[in-house]
């Protein structure tokens, strides 16, 4: 019951707290020592170079200019500046068009804030339930709630706003949503279409090859593509299980990051080599020289790595019945990834192949019913952990109260009863517990799509996202609104009759909008200002720089840019746009928060996009049926709570007019499917037959065999051999040399950084540079 | 509360019924002038004719031999006789398939029944809670309730049994089904490769062709596969709108029947010429001479049917956006069928064209929009059918009591004060709509489909088959259980809490053993019975043989042997299963008259297939899946009922152990459908490119555009052809001998029945004969 005052010293705070996250990365960000943790898209794209070593020491580090630090905000309009057809080729689509999920939200949310503040707000405020109530039964109401659908009296006729207001709300989402699905669907086929040649689009991924006594995966493969696909087929890479080969050369990456750490400890103190011991974390054990040690584990290690990479090439158990199937043409590929290959269809599975780098290697072998089980284990398991989560995190919070741990350990009771530690306990451990949790949560589920077999990132991204959208949808966002654990609800759902779910519903989200006004000040405003400051990136850069880096390309290698996080990003923005909808008709003070969201968020994503992020792979905005599926279903939860809430005042003839909505938009949403989908599932003949064509004009003495040889690679076989054997490595760079960019081969790029520390690069500059 | 001694003498009644079906049916189908009603198909076929003219005219109608009629249950045998693939052979897979269903009833409740009867009804029987009730609250019940789960008292640990029961019923069905899905997939890939080269293998219906402002529709279409499938396309068949034309025809058709009748109506008395009145029905406008009358509208309809057919074949707009586009090879069509043509995935839809009979011509132009918003509109429309069907007919019933009557109708009232007719008004007249409705409800729901835009029969068909089901399920299962009309239904559960609603079914289900063995004895015996006598073809036979019949082949037109009529019948199987199912745990007494129901069912179909039906398409088993999902669902509700029962039972702990089961059916069922479903839809390229090779191989000259060029005309086309030019009609037979049977062009088979007119014909001979 908080009043509009209340609301705004929370809103002065959080603002306060965007400020000066703002402030602090405004200028941390003018420091040169900072420029590859502000800007390591740059470094990475070889458009930027370490700043240059001549000038005063000091200016390496330090920026000096006080003049930069007056335009401290100029990264906003420099973020708007670049246009979207060079975001997209500076970015790729994904991120484009995840961009453009914010920009929906403006587009919906604007003009239905501003409808409904000229309309609903006026007929909310103009009554006096609420006042009538007070004095009856002698309760206080906010100014919120008197601009709120709480305070039109029960079986008003003024209710029909309401409705009419929810018909308009819902068709203007559904055309604004119209649009975007076929702006996007076409910007993803002109993508595809305006795209260089890639290995993706001439490749099939074929999975299940069933077993063959007489002939060796490979064999097998070729012999049927011969078969079936006699003109089209190319060529093929079978796939090698190579996990383990990729764990030994994770380990001796690890010691040689210690290796250099004791090297550079040397060259700084000559006086004594540094010592260690080998056992447990280096605390027990005999000790060694640190030195010597580490440089005969790796020699150890590299034996083996060898010994390893001979067995994965020759044994053919370590060859999955999985393989990459290139055609002779696209509209070969085409023709293959979308149908059927043999009777039974469990087994030469094809389908489009991920760009090599999407690839999700340790999946490829899953046979289909393994994969089936999976499924199913992994569905029971996420039921139990959005309904039951809070068992066990309920038990470690019994657990971790004083008298609980005295009892379990009396041997720490004299530690415990320290005035400071017991605060702790008592204050912090059993939040801390939960904290926890949901910090670890899209790990977790990252686990779990992993454990269900998708064979790219880009699946197991959305899959994740789909399931911590649930996840949200149940414990914050209805969790909030009936109060109580998700078991409460569901317990509470299930002995509840089928009408008065929507009713219970309806009548408590008009009573927790404050709650989710403060909710989207902390999160939506302070937690997007907090994501531009980049702490943790800049620690742990800070912390490798001192320690571990020698060359630059250890420096490099330092900064790890992070992607966009689209399994925990995109969640994230749905959430406002279920709060956005089911307010707008009820609560409609809510609206500006959320627009203010949205609208800084996309600043702060487009500069974030621009500057920093580096995406692990391009998917083409395959997530766009996803996000568009999530509004849909935050529609008819808004339009389900405003027919529960509608029931219970007592205008029940309201109801089987409301009732026409869901259907209507269930329609609509049916009918973007069928009008749109397959634009993001298939690839239409037509296209490739076309660029086929093109090329054939352009470039007839093509060795596309070449070309397509050595791209579906694992990436460890690349990457060893270009640590161990540079000549292999160069043999396949140009080989490829089209394929998606690979960090260190660019990494002499000797293009220098055009703009001077002190602002972010210019882009229309840079573009044309490349141009 | 009826007695086992009740359940009894109905019984009684019921089979009595069915023995004078069966004997009316032995008796009549001996006598030769009722031979082509019982044994249409093999006439059909060419393998029987007329009743030879030679021997007694008495013996041309009645059959005098008496040895006959004492073996009057041989058709039993007869019918077992044919093994399953000489009856793919005959009937095609449809009906063998068809036939399939009865068979898994078998499969699942033999076992079933005999566990259940040994384990369940003693545990049952042992109890006495329902004595200890009558004796407490002074009921009855009846020895059928002590035989149910009724009689164990709540928590008693007995109630595991029936627990451990339902997992292995379970277990036991889907065992069952996996092993059919497979079967019947693998037949129906045999039954595909297996068959003769036919038009729809080569063969893809485009849909939405879009319209260009330059090129015809044929062009267009030429144009657009030249350049996308150059290496696969052959020819293509625009698709004419001959809705009109069709709709002379059939005018002209009854006229000349009534053309036939007044010539015989003068044959018979030459004296006197009959005359008619042009007027409504016969009754009003001038007099005139019928047969001068009918031969100038036949003149008439001939000049008109011949200038329609010249503007159809001449005028573009008479040509519709859709096309069937052939390939030369299989590879190329199911290639074709398999992808995505167009950016636009509403234009240029490309599908497996059906079989050129299953064409339903008058739906291939609708456009993608116009199908998605009919299918919303049908959508809605039949919720509104299943559960407010009731509202227009308590209308009608409202209206036909007397009193109504009298008040709108005061002259009516003399008539209707008479004895008789009142005693009809007030006793039948109420319970005729609601049979009226529910006779013309397939018809209603095929009406549905076809406005729903499907292409092909076999499609309409399954459409109007899962509404029936769904009609079936809410109004007779659960309509009977909750006693109520569905409205009522709807509106109890609406304002139940959800956990109440299995609890309501499950109660009710024992109670209603009784009301569903007599259903089961009355639909199931007596009524299957009914079937094979085919009162209604026979009857309209013989008036039309009577008075229409000039020639041999106006009496093959005669009779109508009609079809399996899938979308009435399988959903009546369905009940079974479902109400199987749900009381293999409660009731089992009801098990055995299912039982008999698959068996005496399956008998009775397997000789209407053999003898009578003439499938009007085949879709080689396309239903299959539908049959799947169904008896899924009727297993999922026979838990989820258990599950309502024993919560209502103190035996809420065995309520958790029972909820795994309705996962793991649902489980199960998204396996099969992995597992087996593509083999319904989708067309594999291995087993394309098979025929294609040894095709190629076997007839390396082979002139397919020939072959192909007019199968795809529509029907209208051929038939008027056949019956105005008689060569241009040999033109089309010669071209495509191919193109399934066309019944006028075996009309002169030469082969006679071998069989005398005593006895349904040996079948192993016939084959023998034919092979």
């Amino acid at each position: 019951m908080a009043t509009l005052g209340d609301i705004g010293l929370s809103a002065a705070i959080n603002l306060f707290t965007a400020f000066i996250f703002l402030l602090a990365f405004a200028v941390l960000r003018l420091q040169p020592f900072n420029d590859r943790v502000y800007f390591p898209k740059w470094y990475l794209k070889g458009l930027r170079s370490s700043p240059s070593r001549s000038g005063a020491f000091v200016r390496r580090f330090v920026n000096l200019d006080f003049r930069s630090y007056l335009r401290f905000l100029n990264w906003m309009p420099a973020a708007l500046k670049m246009p979207e057809p060079e975001l997209i080729d500076h970015a790729g689509l994904d991120s484009a068009v995840y961009l453009r999920i914010y920009l929906i939200g403006l587009k919906i949310f604007v003009p239905i804030a501003l409808l409904a503040w000229a309309v609903l707000v006026p007929v909310n405020w103009t009554n006096d339930a609420l006042k009538i109530r007070d004095i009856t039964k002698n309760g206080t109401s906010s100014d919120i709630d008197k601009l709120s659908i709480s305070n039109v009296p029960d079986g008003s006729h003024r209710l029909w706003t309401h409705i009419v207001m929810a018909y308009v709300f819902t068709f203007w989402t559904c055309y604004v949503l119209y649009k975007e699905y076929a702006k996007v669907a076409s910007m993803r086929l002109q993508f595809l279409a305006s795209e260089k040649r890639r290995p993706d689009q001439f490749t099939v991924l074929v999975r299940n090859v069933p077993p063959d006594p007489d002939e060796s995966v490979s064999e097998n493969v070729e012999h049927f593509f011969l078969v079936n696909h006699p003109d089209h087929y190319l060529t093929h890479q079978v796939v090698y299980n190579a996990n383990r080969l990729e764990k030994l050369v994770k380990k001796k990456k690890k010691m040689m990051n210690w290796l250099t750490y004791y090297n550079n400890k040397l060259a700084r103190d000559d006086s004594k080599r540094p010592m260690m011991k080998t056992g447990c974390l280096g605390l027990c054990g005999s000790r060694v020289d640190a030195i010597d040690h580490y440089a005969s584990e790796i020699d150890k290690l590299s034996k083996d790595i060898a010994e390893e990479r001979e067995r994965v090439a020759s044994d053919p158990k370590s060859i999955m019945p999985a393989a990459f199937v290139s055609f002779k043409t696209r509209w070969g590929a085409a023709v293959c990834a979308q149908t059927q290959q043999s009777r039974n269809p469990t087994v030469w599975l094809t389908e489009w192949a991920p760009e090599p780098r999407d690839v999700y290697w340790a999946n490829l072998a899953i046979p289909y019913v393994s994969l089936s089980v999976r499924r199913l284990i992994m569905g029971v398991a996420f039921f139990f952990l959005t309904f039951f989560f809070m068992i066990p995190i309920a038990f470690v919070q019994s657990l971790a109260n004083i008298e609980g741990i005295e009892k379990k350990a009396p041997f720490l009771k004299g530690l415990i009863e320290l005035k400071f530690i017991k605060a702790f306990v008592v204050g912090f451990l059993p939040g801390i517990a939960l904290k926890l949790f949901l910090i670890f949560l899209p790990t977790i589920l990252m686990m779990m799509s992993k454990f269900e077999g998708f064979g790219s990132l880009s699946s197991l991204e959305r899959r994740a996202a789909s399931r911590y959208y649930l996840f949200n949808f149940v414990n914050v966002f209805l969790g909030s609104i009936i109060t109580g654990s998700a078991l409460d609800q569901l317990n509470s759902f299930i002995n509840q009759s089928a009408n008065k779910i929507p009713e219970t519903i309806g009548v408590a989200v008009p009573l927790k909008a404050t709650f989710f006004i403060t909710y989207i000040m902390v999160d939506g405003w302070a937690g997007i200002a907090g994501e531009i400051l980049m702490l943790k990136p800049l620690i742990i850069y800070h912390l490798k720089n001192f320690f571990l880096v020698k060359t630059e390309k250890d420096r490099e290698e330092a900064m790890d840019p992070g992607s966009l996080g689209f399994n925990t990003g995109e969640p994230r923005i749905q959430l406002y746009f279920l709060l956005g909808l089911v307010y707008a008709v009820m609560t409609p003070i809510l609206l500006p928060f959320i627009i203010v969201f949205f609208g800084f968020a996309y600043l702060v994503f487009r500069h974030q996009i621009i500057n920093v992020y580096n995406q692990d792979y391009e998917s083409g905005a395959a997530f766009w049926p996803d996000v568009h599926f999530r509004i849909i279903i935050a529609l008819i939860t808004s339009q389900v709570a405003l027919m529960g809430l509608l029931t219970t005042k007592n205008s029940a003839q309201a109801t089987p007019v409301l009732l026409a909505l869901p259907i209507l938009t269930i329609w609509f949403f049916k009918f973007c499917k069928g009008r749109f989908e397959s634009a993001f599932v298939k690839y239409p003949l037509q296209e490739a037959m076309m660029k086929d064509t093109l090329e054939r004009a352009r470039e007839p003495h093509l060795n596309l065999k070449g070309y397509l040889q050595n791209a579906y690679i694992h990436p460890i076989f690349k990457e060893s051999e270009d640590e161990d054997d540079e000549s292999v490595s160069e043999k396949w760079e140009t080989e490829s040399t089209l394929v998606p960019t690979k960090r260190q081969s660019r990494r002499n790029t000797p293009l220098p950084s055009k703009v001077s520390g002190g602002s972010s690069p210019s882009i229309p500059e840079v573009i044309e540079e490349r141009q």
